[in-house]
């Protein structure tokens, strides 16, 4: 497991609020997967809320569903094959998590896990909407815990310590943009 | 105004697909506003669908809320400062585009303006979702026209000419990131 600090509840947009690309794992009744997720965003500061897009056909769609719990995981650069790999193919019918290389730990509030060597993590409880959940794939959540990799992260500000340990922004085709040089308007 | 191309509607997620902080300019009623959001993301593909995080306490919600219509437009990191002050003062009795520096040009399918300068622009109607919109303050949108600025955006990909044509990702109290380097997985 990669080694990690709490994020305090009110700062955990801070972990979302530059737009990253994130894994979602989930869990329920013995099986396990995780997917890719541009199209997620911070939703309210405190207690602190998210949104993201989990598509009807998906694995992940069913165990959320069923589990009521997620985990947004913010990947690193080292890891975007993994991240393209995770959103390419179903788990349906095979271990995704071993198929990508996803390594995951047990999170501290949901079922579902976190996952190894990325640089921070948010568990999160579904708020339901079946309404906008049915109609838009949209999901909404509270986050319960938010932890850091303090290398990447720590007194509430992001400081990634090389480029390989960057946050990444998925594009199309296999193309991401890392998260660029950090300034002051 | 900036010159501009129209992108494709089944391609207008590529716009936020990397997650950018956007202006959200609106008008109503001869009133007109400019806000900042982090918080957006692109909710569907085609037609395309977005959606935006709108406080209660904004002019921005008002002047949406009357008109049904709002642009999300991509700022670049030469109108950081531009976005910082935007997100910072509400607009209510300041003409804020003025205060801010923000030029318009009228759009081509709503009646919020296209801000001059920006990279890209997504004229967005909303799909009313009042529960949602009055308990998280989360607006579901319809893009009903999309253009970018060629030297930034063409042939449904980013490519930004210079570092103060980037997009830029905003993190808290005046700092933002700039969108990195493009890398394939």
């Amino acid at each position: 497991m990669t080694n990690r600090i709490a994020v305090p509840l009110p700062k955990a947009y801070l972990l979302l609020n530059h737009g990253p690309t994130v894994l979602v794992s989930s869990a329920h009744g013995g099986q396990c997967n995780v997917m890719a997720a541009a199209w997620n965003m911070a939703l309210d500061f405190n207690p602190p809320k998210v949104a993201v897009v989990i598509d009807k056909s998906t694995l992940t769609r069913e165990l959320v569903a069923a589990s009521g719990e997620f985990v947004l995981n913010v990947p690193a650069r080292e890891q975007a094959a993994l991240t393209l790999a995770a959103g390419s193919e179903s788990g349906r019918g095979i271990d995704k998590m071993a198929k990508v290389g996803a390594h995951a730990t047990a999170a501290s509030r949901v079922g579902a896990p976190l996952i190894d060597g990325c640089l921070a993590w948010l568990e999160c409880r579904v708020i339901p909407e079946p309404h906008i959940e049915q109609t838009y794939d949209l999901f909404l959540a509270e986050v319960l815990a938010a932890w850091a990799d303090p290398r990447a992260f720590s007194e509430n500000r992001w400081h990634f310590p090389n480029d390989g340990r960057r946050s990444i922004h998925y594009l199309a085709g296999g193309s991401f943009f890392a998260t660029g040089e950090e300034f002051k308007a």
